[in-house]
């Protein structure tokens, strides 16, 4: 038996299930899924529902209930669900005969397949998960029913592999991890999608932000600063107005002209190129910009950091002439992996996106800058696949997705080509022989954007940072009043070697600001009493390994600065 | 004779030299202003127009042309300026006699009061000094026109001193100066008011905000980052919606809700702040954001990037007890000084801006506000005055308008207090008695924006700007081919020493590239070549100063870090 038709069919058993308790309950739409399955309910749920119904499930499928298919007329479908709206809706969008399926006194519309009988369930290999919100249909305009979620596997075995699994994720879940680290917060006030970044989730974003500056200075970069909004026109020259409109919002209508919120930052770096003449020997040209956009994203599918509305792009933009091209798409394969190793990412599935349906410029320049990237991935013997017609309109690109700690992959940098902009903007270099040429462009992120990229980095790190990343690197604990200025002297030691230390003087009992410490996953804990003082030592806890023992404080300064 | 009927008469003299040459122009208005006099014509003029048109004026003014005051009819009016639709549009809403004015063979539409003849007018103290795009009554709405300008003064003495005053301010115009040092740019495709940041640009930004960071780190402060768009919900709580939304653009629509761009900061600083219970002992707090915030203006009224549309606040945010509200504000006159004086301003106009018509809050708040805020000017002997109905809608301010090099004031610093949106979102911490309480919230910026901030500098240094805040610090330039490898070597040193070090290595003339380093501003111009190469050191051209002799390379590094 295949599992895919046993979770279908577990489906069906969870509406039953729900029916049994609830007669009146409105039905939607109930598929098997990654997993499991799901069912959604016009009703409302606790999640202390779940083992009730969980209970009423395991009945059923004792009950060793036979399923059987039916085809129907289309009046008798519309008689036949007369009370369930959201069937009838269905009913309605089909033609010629219904298939139904009946299983014991339970009648749903579905194609099927389905068990014989229950008795092909393993009534311990299922479990009932998660409750959330899903709009019929997937749309926000329609009525938001109450989704019931269930995990199911061949053998208890399995489902307990998946349960323990979902369990590591869910610790790592960077939305807990967020709050719990004081890094970042969504309001409802505010809007979805929208996160506000606090004291120490800044300064996360200030570490990572003064080392690309580092790194990328040191390649050549030169960085730009753009506004958050422009004119609709420049969108329409752009083609974003054309080709990625449904991910841009609605126009800001100033004085006669309408403004649109910036989905990307490239048409202000071509303005910048443009803004001075440009020769062969200027070439390439490289403009970086931590630029803020903002992309429609469908409420259901926001999540966390890692899907939002608003993000923080480590863009850039590489203006080259055609001769530098291959070599610069080399380059930035190369570079990118160096930044993602730095932050503890080793394991990438790599991505060549083709043209997609919605395109801009000539096939044959397609076919050109497809042949170039191929050509980089070859040279640098890399392992690749093709995503078909996964290209941006403006051109193919090289996708790298990262695998966290638990093998999951991240969509992070992508290395775009672009015909279509040089071309639209008509910009140019005066090359060798004098004359003005078009010069090839690229778009490239390494991180993807620092909102995403963080993250992903609290998930793979299950929120313990490498001590570089660490926004509070240090805390200075004395273990009573009389050692508080010994704490501030070590403390102030520490922070002139540029380390991000707290001395955690308030009035509380030192277990608690351990306990408090481990919490926010602080990589070093220094404790200071009577004996410290005296031997001008610190006690170290270090993180995920408890005490390490005693030491002089310049002997820690030359541990940590390793 | 007063100076402004004087102005006044000579604009009716252009329109009138204006028609004389051309009799078909439509004219619009022209009053005396400040130094001067305008019209507005429908016409359009190149800069050599104006000697021409001066030159008739001359001859009229010759001519002693003695001035008519009429009362006519609407009707009669409306015959006699029937080829005029912009006058015809004006005595459409005049009510009962309308007054023209007749001198020579021109009328105009004109209350008065004029010069009884021309011969009151000193030919030679007035000039024709610009031309500009003006739309009709100043609206957006209607017809473009071409306005000219014109100075005058009661003698030639008079004008000359302006022609100077004029002449000095266009060469500080920090428009012209950021397109030559490579700053900035605006783009018309982009929109008005939204400065693009080049590179030379950013990294001035740059090193404004690191300095920032440094000093505001030390004086407690914590940095947060907020997104540019809110829901319109977030705004009506905040009171912005109530109070400020004249400066706010239209609503983008997302899914069901209506969002804003930011006007201000501080809802989002409100939401970082609530997002944790607050003790007595934790206060004051104080969030700091270079935040970029999006405010209407007229685009008649914008001007470079000292008025623009789009502008990074260097904003905070201090949240403190009742008690420790005057010691802030008090801390924060001095510490903005301080930073103030760091950029090289050391005159101030102190502004106390007292309540507005629109406002929130209680009286007795206002008047409690604006006590503390003045006796915070007592304690630290400053001289200042009052700016009646000059506060914001939350609150009472304070007010420094920073003195140029030229004299003219600029508005920076303001410090200002704010009781309705502690009010508003109902924040509170715990009092020493474990009570809720509210506490006093604080807005303030001490550059104000790095837009308009850097506008000031530009026009205060006349682009020269202070070693530490010029993008490019030294230029290291080879007499020739066989000196590059010399150069680079004497760049690598002067950048591992992190000054800001560009090598000319061009294929361009030394004298080329010393004018170029001149025109850019570029604090010290190194010359190497034979002598330098042997001798292991370099000569020096510094800014504003021409050739200041060679020196050891050390000993050079040595005098720039001083």
């Amino acid at each position: 038996m295949q599992i895919e038709t046993i979770r279908h069919s577990l489906a069906h058993i969870l509406a039953q299930a729900v029916q049994e308790i609830n007669p009146k309950v409105k039905l939607g739409m109930g598929p098997a899924i990654e997993n499991g399955f799901y069912y959604d309910f016009e009703m409302s749920f606790v999640p202390e529902d779940l083992a009730r119904i969980e209970k009423k499930m395991k009945e059923l499928i004792k009950q060793n209930i036979t399923f059987q298919k039916k085809l129907i007329s289309k009046s008798e479908a519309e008689k036949l669900f007369k009370e369930q709206p959201y069937k009838l809706e269905l009913i309605n969008e089909l033609k010629g005969k219904i298939t139904i399926y009946q299983g014991g006194k339970f009648v749903d519309l579905c194609k099927g397949p389905h068990v014989k009988s229950t008795k092909e369930i393993n009534p311990e290999s299922f479990r009932l998960n998660k409750i959330a919100g899903a709009y019929w249909k997937g749309s926000e305009k329609n009525q938001m029913l109450t989704r019931i979620y269930g995990l199911a596997f061949k053998d208890k075995k399995e489902l307990n592999l998946c349960l323990q699994k979902e369990a590591e994720a869910e610790k790592r879940d960077h939305r807990t991890l967020g709050q719990k680290l004081g890094l970042f917060l969504f309001d409802e006030e505010v809007g979805a999608g929208l996160p506000i970044w606090k004291p120490k989730g800044t300064i996360l974003r200030q570490i990572i932000r003064d080392y690309l500056h580092k790194e990328l200075s040191s390649q050549g970069y030169q960085w730009v600063t753009s506004p958050h909004i422009g004119k609709l026109d420049l969108w329409k020259t752009s083609g974003h107005w054309n080709h990625y409109r449904e991910n841009m919002y609605s126009p800001i209508q100033i004085d006669q002209e309408q403004y649109m919120l910036k989905p990307m930052n490239c048409p202000f770096s071509v303005k910048v190129y443009k803004s001075e003449i440009r020769s062969y020997k200027d070439l390439p040209i490289k403009y970086a910009e931590l630029g803020t956009v903002y992309r429609y994203e469908r409420s259901g599918v926001l999540h966390g950091l890692t899907r939002v509305r608003g993000f923080t792009q480590d863009d850039a933009h590489i203006i080259c002439t055609p001769e530098q091209l291959s070599k610069e798409i080399e380059n930035l394969l190369r570079f990118s992996f160096r930044i993602l190793k730095t932050f503890g990412f080793k394991n990438y599935d790599i991505y060549l996106s083709t043209r997609p349906e919605k395109y801009a410029g000539s096939l044959k320049d397609w076919e050109k800058a497809t042949n170039v990237l191929k050509y980089a991935l070859q040279e640098l013997k890399l392992k690749w696949q093709i995503d078909q017609g996964g290209g941006v309109f403006y051109g193919p690109k090289i996708d790298i997705k990262i695998k966290d700690s638990l093998g999951r992959p991240w969509q992070c940098t992508t290395i775009q080509t672009d015909f279509n902009l040089t071309e639209r903007f008509d910009i140019s270099y005066i090359n060798e022989k004098g004359k003005k040429q078009k010069p090839f462009m690229i778009h490239r992120a390494i991180l993807g954007s620092l909102e995403r990229f963080i993250g992903v980095l609290l998930e793979h790190y299950a929120g313990s940072l490498p001590f570089w990343l660490s926004p509070e690197q240090i805390w200075v604990i004395p273990l009573g009043q009389k050692h508080e200025k010994y704490a501030k002297e070590i403390g102030k030691t520490l922070e002139n070697s540029n380390f991000r230390t707290k001395v955690k003087d308030e009035n509380e009992t030192v277990s608690k600001k351990i306990r408090e410490g481990e919490i926010q996953k602080i990589p070093y804990l220094l404790v200071v009493g009577d004996k410290e003082m005296k031997a001008k030592t610190v006690r170290i806890r270090e993180r995920g390994k408890g005490d390490t023992g005693e030491i002089k404080i310049n002997k820690f300064i030359e541990k940590i600065k390793k």
